[in-house]
């Protein structure tokens, strides 16, 4: 199926019937559950902006694997004006739903993915990059919405993977076979994971020699056998059930709703499987993933606060305050914030650097900044 | 009757019948609603903590007026050590409730209203002043928990009371009557209403002589004739319903709980009358009162943070992190924060002064100093 | 004469004589003056880096009017990549004189003056622009320093220019003659003054149409007859005739020098005079300039950042507390706010746009986020 | 002698000729070398404001040794208010002075050996106590000035003193005679030392066994043999010599003139001496100083505010800006950081405890929380 329109997006939701809770209750239909419709509608804009036109030139890309037009969260970067109109775009569609859209990890989990991979194979002569190009065509073609699964339980943060008294937690290979390998573990904190339809693996760490099973990168669908997501609460999650104006942002809700997903002996093919051993790379991966997340905050939260900046002003004129010197100067001072994480995002995107693999990826240090 | 024990404390407001409303709803007792019994159980540890030997120095004092032993809540202060051993109570509280315990507001708006009553009778030839030391008494010997109501709804902020289109925007008299008046408007955010027995409505703002039916301060029990409690809409307020851990501190909830009070047309007897159209004294009080309840905020506020960086230690214990420098930074930043503020109420304690009426009163520059 | 090396610069100021006062007594050369050497030197290595091929690319530019390798002190911004290059080169001078080296704001007054004088022009049908592309062009060709004339005395701040007790608070036009203007005025905080060639001279306030005399821009050569240079007192500046370590960095000194200019009936001739008279262009201009100007910060002061963290790496490193964590964090602090200033600076260069004349300048918000 | 006005004061530090060198020369006479006037003029602030009948309660004490009344600076806190009046004695004195007028350190070091003195004794039955007892009374009845020595050189920081390949980079006992101990090192950054009588000299650090010989405190006047003092440069120290106004503060300068003072087998009898080889009392010690030191922050620092808050606001009625609204908010703000220090030095005060030796010191916690 190829995604397009939001009622597109909506029924392939509904019909991929993945096993997820809700407070300790199976949800049989997502797409119709109160808890979830805002994140839907706050997703479903990154389809729906797509398709207006004069969206166009940051809503979408141009696929340099295939020399289509597709969705710009499908995209691997070419030049730094991808990473700048990254980072515009996002601004844009916060602009919209005043929450979080939550389609950005995946988007970042495959562009630092494309460029591992291709190191990876360099060093261990494997074909990594050749398959993770085969499902980002895949990714851009059907352009389905991908959770980028990084964060794992961890248990005692003092002691590497395999040094926990508990092996899963975090998640590893517990079989290779001829077909494929088959994990076991959880990803905590999944934005978006429940509205979803496939998820991209990573790890979460740097790792060392006898961390090997825990260096593992692979795509899954949701509705995987043994994969079952719960969503995490939210904060003042029951006024959704309300539709009443408590819930505050009345279509997109408030935040990106999370969710624990459970790996429970879950098989997944070779081809599909993206890192499996190389825990050599697994630093290097996380460091550009973070630099790709990171730079992404100018954007969302910078188009967030022009929301908040936009509100307070609102009441402020309500409530005949509006021309108070103490109040345009803290309105003043959140502008200057969220010009100031977005300057990083857009530092860190103009002098990003092109990557052994020909792809782009913003300024590791400039997007530290950012984020810190 | 005299309120001392956990169980007075919750007879009693069960026996009141004031008018409440949670959520559109009726509460017939308030004593065993799940959105109330927090709070009820975080404000008896005022009654509670009272009764220990070992805080007796803090929890209680010898009233000036009767010479009997009393809860600190109700006390006037008679030097600088009462004001600093408020600060040390409400620091004290906190620690076992690690909430809000609601009846510092009560408490501050009667020792503002001592001298300020005093300072209007000198003027004015009123007796306001002794009106107001029968009601202590009152207090002082029924232990009960009274409610401070200054926050008015306000309406356009840039009138004042009486310009404002809709004259209810601010409480008001609209009748003087031989036994006493008649006043008609709104208190929000009263925190603890719904938990308490009598309510200290005072002025929110400076006043003109136009605005004289809105200089008005008074006592009145919450189930007078025309009062009505309306709960705020409290965070996660669901969670209460669930008895589990996802509401946060088990047994005292997070918040203080606030309500709007609407006054329609409810009479108040002369001698529960403390201030009626002395709008210039209106400033004064206000400030009096601010600088009384600015000086809480080291007390309260810097024995939740000790609680807050308690919980933030252990939390990283069980993570494995509590030696690394960076968490070990920030608590002590937290620690830092804490102790400075407490210093604040501390200082403007030490720095004390008394007034005409002879009670004292927190040194104003520096209760300022604490709460911004 | 054109300057190339830091021979050539020194003696083209030796060669100058413009009247320069020290602490009260003339100068005869102020090229071997203790006072002025270091900020010679380091507004010299402006001259000299441009010279290494190493920096060709930053350092140096190909004129748009001539199509001659210039210093790209003398640039006009032809497209975003030179905005960039611009706060590039200045943390590259900063890594080497770890000091003001002065040539910035001379450049930023060409550049604003350059789309402002074409829009004058659009709308009075004045030759402006014309004039200001052969002062640029010789400028380009002489490659001599430009100090950037804009800060006036101002007096009494709630005034305008026009409404000062002293008219000569604000720079202005005291005669028009057929062959130029007579200005009398001065201009304070004049960054390099000393040891410069010629100035540009422009508004400091948005104006109204009584302000119209003070509506003036001009290029005047130092040694004009009736311009006085009277040198600011510097921190620390007897250091500087000692020669020790004392003065901190010893080649470059501490800062720019900043001097008093007056001008006492200087004439100017047409083809030097940019605006006078069109007051409605007052404010724009500033703020072009402005925003030209705060670009430069996270350049120089995140080149001077980057010097004071190795320095005080280096200092812990002796004093044996390198490895002391909150040495480290607060490295790390320093480290931050310098990026992110950077960042800033960067940011607003790429988001650049194209001015009506054809020449690009930073995005006004953002520069403005750099500089608070 | 017996030091009562500023007379008294300069004409005992004519006399004791110490040596002292200012950039590399002798100074036969400190009294009238411009380098030192302003710092002479600061302290005698101390001297002639306890003369005026206005300043007695805070300017002076009534010593619990002899019964006579005396200056502050030489008193021994005797209760809650003393650590208080400190204070605003500090604070008091900034308002006149502008600028460190120097004689709290030797103050503070007096207050904790008192304490700590006593402890030494009831742990090794020493008789260190008395002796400061019997000192005390000679800095009470003459009311000399006296310098407090701690900070050594130190050399490497992550090195003990005794483990340093300089042993003299800390101050340590090279001699135990009879009559006497022969000391060797320096001590760095000696506020005031220029201008005073004596010094007090104490440990720095904590200390070990190993470090034995560190563990002394002596107090030995400054014209002692071995005794050097070289001033250390202060900023713009070259304007003194000019006394125009670019000093800043014409007749108190702005600092407080430290010196570095070399100890070169310098003789101390053993009455004079108060720790020598207790190094287990070290770190308490310097503990006990630092808390009396800090608490001093709000005190002198909010005075020096005061005066800046103070002067920023003539400036700006001066410029015609002293009623825009940005103006005033940093005013604001300047205020609420000088009060909330002083709140913190208060604080600490009033929470001040009784030490076994009878005194009060001000609580540790809260006199941090004044100073980072
Ligand atoms: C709203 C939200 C959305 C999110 N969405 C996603 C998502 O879509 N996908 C995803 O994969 N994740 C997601 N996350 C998870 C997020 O990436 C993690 O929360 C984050 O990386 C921190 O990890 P943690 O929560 O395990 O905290 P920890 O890593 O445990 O850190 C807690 C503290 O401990 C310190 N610490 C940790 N380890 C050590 C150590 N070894 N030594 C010293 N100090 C240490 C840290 O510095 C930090 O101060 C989301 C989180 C949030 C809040
Ligand atoms: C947890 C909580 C508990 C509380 N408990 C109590 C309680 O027990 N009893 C009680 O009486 N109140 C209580 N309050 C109310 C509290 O005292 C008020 O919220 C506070 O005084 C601010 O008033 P407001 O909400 O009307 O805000 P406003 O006064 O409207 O202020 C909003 C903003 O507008 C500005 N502003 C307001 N007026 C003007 C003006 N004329 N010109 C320029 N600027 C202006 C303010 O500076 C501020 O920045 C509570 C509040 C909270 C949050
Ligand atoms: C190191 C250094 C180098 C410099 N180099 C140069 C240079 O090379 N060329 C050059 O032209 N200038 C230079 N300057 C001057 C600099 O541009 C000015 O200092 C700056 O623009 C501020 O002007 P001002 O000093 O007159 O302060 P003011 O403009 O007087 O501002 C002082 C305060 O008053 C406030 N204020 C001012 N007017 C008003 C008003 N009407 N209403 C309300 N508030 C008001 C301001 O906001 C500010 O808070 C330099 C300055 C420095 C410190
Ligand atoms: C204006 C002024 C007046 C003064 N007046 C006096 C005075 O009158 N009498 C007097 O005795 N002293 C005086 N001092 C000295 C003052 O007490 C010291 O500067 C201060 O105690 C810091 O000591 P330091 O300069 O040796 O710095 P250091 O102690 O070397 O500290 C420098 C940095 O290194 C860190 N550090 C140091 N040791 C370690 C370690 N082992 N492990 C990890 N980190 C470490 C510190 O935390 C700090 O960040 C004065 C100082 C000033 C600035």
């Amino acid at each position: 199926m190829v995604i397009k329109t939001k009622a597109d997006y909506v029924k392939s939701l509904r019909e991929q019937k993945h096993v997820v809770y809700y407070k300790g209750k199976r949800v049989e239909d997502v797409t119709t559950h109160p808890g979830f419709i805002p994140h839907i509608n706050a997703a479903a804009k990154t389809y729906e902006l797509a398709l207006q036109p004069e969206h166009e030139d940051l809503m979408t890309a141009v696929s340099h694997l295939t020399g289509e037009r597709i969705n710009r969260f499908t995209h691997i970067h070419q030049n730094r004006e991808d990473l700048i109109k990254k980072v515009q775009m996002m601004r844009l569609i916060s602009h919209e739903t005043g929450s979080c859209f939550q389609r950005c990890v995946g988007f970042d989990a495959l562009n630092a993915l494309y460029s591992t991979t291709a190191e990876i194979d360099e060093k261990y002569g494997t074909n990594y990059h050749q398959r993770l190009i085969e499902y980002v065509k895949y990714v851009q073609k059907s352009n389905i919405m991908v959770v980028g699964g990084m964060t794992d339980t961890k248990g005692d943060r003092s002691k590497s993977p395999s040094k926990q008294s508990d092996p899963d937690q975090f998640l590893h290979v517990v079989e290779r076979r001829k077909d494929g390998i088959v994990v076991t573990g959880a990803k905590v904190h999944q934005t978006g994971a429940i509205n979803s339809h496939e998820i991209v693996v990573m790890p979460t760490v740097a790792l060392g020699e006898e961390d090997r099973d825990y260096a593992v990168a692979f795509a899954s669908p949701l509705n995987a056998p043994g994969v079952v997501l719960i969503f995490g609460r939210q904060t003042n999650e029951e006024r959704k059930f309300e539709k009443g104006i408590d819930i505050g942002n009345l279509e997109f809700g408030l935040v990106g709703g999370e969710a624990l997903i459970i790996f429970d002996k879950v098989f997944v093919p070779w081809d599909r499987v993206f890192m499996c051993g190389e825990y050599d790379f697994a630093q290097m991966f996380v460091e550009r993933f973070a630099a790709l997340h990171r730079q992404n905050y100018g954007g969302c939260k910078g188009g967030l606060s022009d929301i908040l900046v936009g509100a307070c002003g609102v009441v402020s004129e309500y409530q005949g305050t509006g021309k108070a010197s103490h109040i345009k100067d803290k309105l003043a001072e959140m502008m200057h914030l969220a010009e100031t994480i977005y300057c990083c995002s857009v530092a860190c995107s103009a002098m990003g650097h092109k990557m052994k693999a020909g792809n782009y990826e913003p300024d590791t240090l400039l997007a530290n900044a950012t984020k810190s």
